[in-house]
C-alpha cells in the first residue's frame, strides 16, 4: 500500500481525490488533511480520500507524495510544520498559483532527504470547496510542472503520474517564468475583474445600471467572485510580476483611449486584429513550446515510481502523445535556478 | 396583413425575425433586407423571414413597423434613405447599442409622420450572422425602450408588444442615461475586454504563454472576439461615456495597483466584499427600478395596435408582472429631451 496525503481537500485538493480515487490505481491509499473538520468529512463522503487524518503531521506519517493544496501563503506553516515528519524521499507539491515565492520556502523548510516539485494545475471555478469538487476538473487542462533542481527523477515521474491521472497535459517551466506568465493571463486580468466589478458596483447609479446588466458585464467579472483569501495570496506572493502586468495594462488602455478620441481608423484596425487573434486563438491555434530534449522518457516512467500501478494504457496514450508533439512541454528540467 | 420590416438580417435581426415568425402572429408578414444577399437568402431559408426586398427602399414599403438591425454608424444612412418610402404612420425602431446619436439622426432624418422609439435588447453573442440567430436569444434578457417625444403612444404599444413577443423584458430609460449606464456596463468593458486580449497577445512572449491560458482568460477576452465594425461604431457614436469610465476605470487599477504594494489588509477587504457583492449580483439580488407612473396600460396595449393578433395570454402574463412591479421600468416616457 503507497499513501498519498492530501492537504486542504477543497476545491482543488478535493478534485485531485476524487481523480485518483475514480483511477482505482491498487495499492494507493488517499488521506486527507484540512483544518476544517467538514471538508475533511465531505471528502469522504464523497470518496475523495479514504480517510481524514487526525492532525497535519498525522497526515503525511509515510505517504510517499505529499500535495498541498492550500492558498499560497498557507503553504509555508504548511511546509513548516510537516518537515519533521516527511517520510525519507517523500515527493512534496502543491498546486498554489505562484511558484518562486513557495519554492523559496522548500528550500527553506523542506529536509533534503525530501524531492519538491511545484505544480500548478490552470483550471479552476469560481465556485469553492469540495462541494464543488470534480475528478474532470483537470481534463485536457495545462499542469505546470516546476521541479526543484535537487529533485529526484523518480520523483519528477511521480509527478508527471500524477498529472496523467488528472487526464492533465504536463507544461515544464522554471518558476520565475511561470510567474511571470501566470501574471500575464491569470493574476493581473483577476485585479482587471475585480476592479471592473467593483467599480461599477460602488457607483452611485448601480441600482439603475444593474437591470441593464447582461452576460458580457457577467463574464468579464466572473473572476471576482473567486476566493478573496486566494485573491489576496496570489497578489501577496506575485506582486511585482501583477504590478508589472498592471502598468503595461493600463497603458494599453491608454492607447484604446487615445485611438477613441483622435485615430477611428487606427481603432477599428486594431479592433478587427484583436477579433482576428482572439477567433484563431480560440479555434486552437495555438504555438506549441519546442519540443524537449532532456523531458524522461514516459516508458521509463512506469517502472520504479509511486504510479507502478497506474494503467498501462493510459502511459502509453501519453507517450504516444508526446512523440507527436502533441503535448506542451520544454525541456527546461535542469535550467530551475 | 400586416407588415414588419427588418433591416439588417444579422445575428440580431435574424433572431428578431425568429422569434416573430416563432410567434405564429395570423397577419403579420415578415419582409428582410440586407447588403449581404447570401444574409436574406439564409434568413428565408431559416424562416426568420417571408420573404427577401429587392432593394432597402422596397423593404420599408408600406411596412407598420421598421426594425433596423444594422451597426450604429450605418443607422444613420438607413435612416435617410428608407426617409421618403416610409409609410404614413410608420414606427420605427433600431437596435444598435447607442442612443443619443442615432436618435439625432432620427430627428434629422425621419419624416414627422412617423414615431421613432429607440430600442436596444441587452442580449447578444461574440458570434455574428444569420446562422447563429436564435428565436429565444432575448427570452428573460433586459430590453431599453427609447421613445422619442413626438413617438405616439400606439407606436409605443407596438414596441411594447415586440417586446413581449422576443420574451424580453421592457426598460423604459432616457437616451442620455442609456449611452452612460451602457457604457459602464458593456462599452468600457468592451475595451477592456480588446485591451486585455490584445496586451498578452502581443507579447513577444505569447508562443510561451499561450498553452497556460485557460478558462479565466478566456471568459475575460471574450469580448475582444466582437464584431471589429459593431465595437468600432459603438467607441464612434458613444466615445465621451466610454472615455470617462476608462478614465474611472484606470483609477480603480490603481487603487488595487497602490493596495498591492502597500497595504494587503486594504486589500483583502477589498476583494472580500467584491466576491460578496458578486455573489449576491449573480444570485439575483438586484436592485428594482423604481415602478413606472406614466407607462400605458398593457390592455389598452392589446387593441389597435400592430400587434393586435398577438396572444392575449402573453399580454395578461406581461400585464401581471408589470402590477407585480416585476418588470423593470421607470417613468421616463416623458422625460426623453
Amino acid at each position: 500500500m503507497e499513501r498519498i496525503a492530501i492537504i486542504g481537500t477543497g476545491l482543488i485538493g478535493g478534485s485531485i481525490g476524487l481523480a485518483l480515487k475514480g483511477a482505482k490505481l491498487p495499492e494507493i491509499e488517499v488521506i486527507g488533511f484540512d483544518t476544517e473538520r467538514d471538508a475533511i468529512q465531505e471528502a469522504r463522503r464523497r470518496g475523495a480520500v479514504d480517510r481524514g487524518a487526525p492532525s497535519l503531521v498525522e497526515s503525511v506519517r509515510d505517504a510517499k507524495m505529499v500535495i498541498i493544496a492550500v492558498p499560497p501563503l498557507a503553504v509555508r506553516s504548511v511546509m513548516q510544520e510537516i518537515s519533521e515528519s516527511l517520510a525519507e524521499g517523500a515527493v512534496v507539491t502543491d498546486t498554489a498559483s505562484t511558484k518562486v515565492e513557495i519554492r523559496r520556502w522548500a528550500q527553506e523548510f523542506l529536509p533534503e532527504h525530501v524531492s519538491y516539485i511545484g505544480g500548478h494545475p490552470m483550471a479552476g471555478k469560481e465556485t469553492q470547496g469540495i462541494k464543488f469538487a470534480d475528478a474532470a476538473l483537470f481534463k485536457d487542462t495545462t499542469y505546470c510542472v516546476i521541479p526543484s533542481p535537487q529533485a529526484s527523477e523518480g520523483a519528477v515521474k511521480s509527478v508527471l503520474g500524477l498529472v496523467s491521472v488528472l487526464n492533465a497535459e504536463p507544461l515544464f517551466i522554471d518558476a520565475e517564468e511561470h510567474d511571470q506568465y501566470a501574471a500575464a493571463i491569470s493574476h493581473m486580468p483577476l485585479v482587471v475583474s475585480n476592479a471592473l466589478f467593483s467599480l461599477v458596483r460602488n457607483s452611485p447609479a448601480w441600482g439603475d445600471i444593474a437591470p441593464m446588466t447582461a452576460g458580457g458585464f457577467r463574464d468579464v467579472t466572473r473572476l471576482a467572485s473567486g476566493e478573496a483569501r486566494m485573491s489576496h495570496d496570489i497578489c501577496a506572493t506575485n506582486d511585482s510580476a501583477i504590478v508589472h502586468w498592471l502598468d503595461r495594462f493600463i497603458e494599453e488602455l491608454r492607447r484604446y483611449r487615445e485611438l477613441i478620441q483622435t485615430d477611428r481608423k487606427g481603432l477599428f484596425k486594431l479592433f478587427s486584429e484583436a477579433q482576428l487573434q482572439r477567433d484563431a486563438y480560440i479555434l486552437g491555434e495555438r504555438p506549441q513550446r519546442s519540443p524537449a530534449t532532456e523531458l524522461p522518457s514516459t516508458k521509463d516512467a512506469i517502472s520504479g515510481m509511486l504510479f507502478g500501478g497506474l494503467i498501462a494504457s493510459k502511459m502509453e496514450r501519453f507517450e504516444k502523445d508526446m512523440g507527436d508533439g502533441k503535448s506542451k512541454r520544454r525541456g527546461v528540467l535542469d535550467e530551475d535556478d
